[in-house]
């Protein structure tokens, strides 16, 4: 057996050599699915302190808490980012060699961790919307530690900072975290307002140029995306644009660049936009007609 | 860098202190997603031996084994437990000092732990029901192993226990989990007969007020939900009622608390239900119109 | 308490007792889903390596690597394969004693290990077709590190190579832990062609007779399922088959074993389809009529 294993170790290579791998052999790492998941846990636990496991928090304490965990999150950050600019300049300019990768790595996670005190009273809005909205949440307490909704817009508000910085690779992998552990798939680019709640959650979808207003409910099974997907429409609003106060009802469908849903608009369950809607307007699929048979077959 | 770090720890404990965290400073703690996490595995490995990892089960040793099993879930259930009525004491009579929490916890732990032989041979029927319901499914080892469906179903019937025991937080913790890792999200007060039968899973939608009799197969994408999501309807039954022999198909929608399904109905895939359907039915959506297009475009 | 420990663990040892357990007491143990996981992990660092976590890839090291790898997954797979084998002995001979299946674990897992260099090389043609057609894909190292549909399919082709060696439990276990990860249910039996790409993924389901052609991309909420589910049924071509070129957009569902799309044919968003297509076809649903009301409720 030992043979056919140096055999096969022999082929894989010879496909690495051949093919590519991941991190190119002898150049730079890239950021590890591991490592942005470490800085995922870190940043909630910062935002809600004793969501994933209990932690002492007593108040003489808790500046040496947090204050260890925003080094460990300034640490990981700079070094991740760093890998990602590094591949990004690696794509653009063909060099190995970058100049301004390691500081501009550091300006970045300075910029994002500054953000955090703001995105923190963000996310406190859309537990609050989340808490108003569902008649089966009993308190912000169960909202913050078991709506998926709630956990994926925290990853994305995050996501989206580092989005608008341009890093590449790392803001996708994180919404794939989450999309992973919600079902939830917003592309980090996509441009969410305050008070954003999704209830259920699994199978939403919401693509990269999506603009969100204020007050906007979204259940399981929405889709907002492409009308058509061309590769050469990279660069274009491919996604629609949601105004203030809309409420999307599960399963419904919200396609193309040009659409926009008009403000305190409600969509019914399973209706099927690809044009805009106009303000205060509501919209339901008509009963559909069914085949009854009764009767056992 | 050092003193950004200081003044965002500061900013960021500020906003702790104006806005409040999830474990209040200095209070008590709540239950953890960790800890929760650990329960349900437990709890699983004692319904099913070397589901999660290998054990050994000789006959000489398994009262110790499962013994050793349910101590170690019933310390871990008292404590999150008393740590969810500390909390709810403190929702509903704005007090940290509950003088009975303590002991309620253990009343109740024992009371649930009282339940798993029962909640045992009724996962026992589920795994039949799956068997017998899926073409795909070759042994019952198959279904325990690899079936969402019946993975969602064992962890619901513990956490309604919890439910119907007015246990706060934990019960959505545990069907949180689930939704998480089988995208089926079942409020853990829904009630649900025996031989319950989930395939593919993803997507399903059951709330918490939904009463689902004996022998009930359920495909991927159905909602059993609510017609109006209206905060004040809390206490109301806002979700149908699923009589016996009943199954529903793919992306089917049924919503409304006063609506029901009657016996030996079957709702084709896609149908969208919002009113009574009486028993013997078979309701299918009529073929729908397409535009139809031949020739390259 | 301690009495009433005792007396629940006899209790649920009786149930073992009476009502069996997943593993036999005294008897050969299953493939773990614990073991599964390793596996996978293992597979997909070979595949890509530095997918997971960061690893040293430098070209001196790299055979050793890779080779360690590779005999950790030689070892891991012929003992869970053995596992596998003594089940379906037990299943169909009703003996304990299985004389080939350690013999027959080895040469399955040898010539299972030979397929990865040629599994490697379609993979990254699957790496290709998402960058191809995603306008939000920036580079393949984008696609690897974060689409989930690339690690289904990454999964589901080593997962069918078992299968058609006809492997019991650990194929099936296989793609159940890609369902969990991804929301994407592809069933290990579904034969898939090249350049196979899943976008979002949310909700796909992929049936066990299906047969797939190359250059075929399917969206998030799919379902190409079987007609009607009938045990009996379990040994014919239940599912569809779709031919080369075929794209299937987000929601759209696709039944029966006799049910052909033909090549170069669009299927639109939430079609329902239950009966063959001749190629080069486009499918849309006809724009549904609403119910609109503008102004305020």
């Amino acid at each position: 057996m030992n043979d056919s294993m140096d055999r096969i170790t022999e082929m894989i290579i010879q496909t690495y050599k051949e093919k590519g791998v991941l991190n190119h052999l002898e150049g730079p790492n890239l950021p590890s699915r591991k490592s942005i998941r470490e800085i995922i846990r870190n940043y909630e636990s910062i935002i809600f302190p004793g969501f994933e496991s209990e932690e002492n928090l007593d108040s003489e304490l808790i500046s040496y808490t947090i204050g260890a965990k925003i080094q460990q999150l300034a640490k990981d950050l700079t070094l991740e980012i760093r890998k990602s600019l590094k591949f990004g300049c690696r794509m653009k300019h063909k060099t190995e060699h970058c100049t301004v990768c390691a500081e501009s790595a550091e300006q970045i996670t300075l910029a994002i961790l500054n953000k955090i005190p703001e995105l923190r009273e963000k996310i406190l809005l859309d537990v609050e919307a989340a808490l108003a909205g569902d008649p089966a949440a009993r308190s912000s307490e169960e909202v913050i530690l078991s709506y998926p909704g709630l956990e994926a817009i925290v990853v994305h508000r995050f996501a989206h900072e580092l989005y608008l910085k341009e890093v590449p690779l790392i803001p996708r992998m994180m919404n794939e975290y989450i999309h992973r552990h919600t079902g939830i798939d917003i592309h980090p680019g996509a441009t969410i307002g305050e008070r954003f709640f999704m209830d259920h959650g699994t199978g939403i979808v919401i693509g990269e140029t999506t603009i969100i207003g204020n007050n906007v409910s979204v259940y399981q099974g929405v889709t907002i995306g492409a009308l058509k997907v061309v590769k050469e429409e990279a660069e274009v609003k491919r996604h629609p644009t949601i105004d203030d106060n809309v409420t999307i009802y599960s399963g419904a469908t919200i396609l193309g660049g040009e659409t926009v849903i008009g403000e305190n608009t409600t969509i019914g369950g399973n209706v099927w936009i690809t044009s805009s809607v106009p303000a205060n307007s509501r919209i339901y699929l008509k009963p559909p007609e069914y085949i009854i048979k009764n009767g056992l077959a």
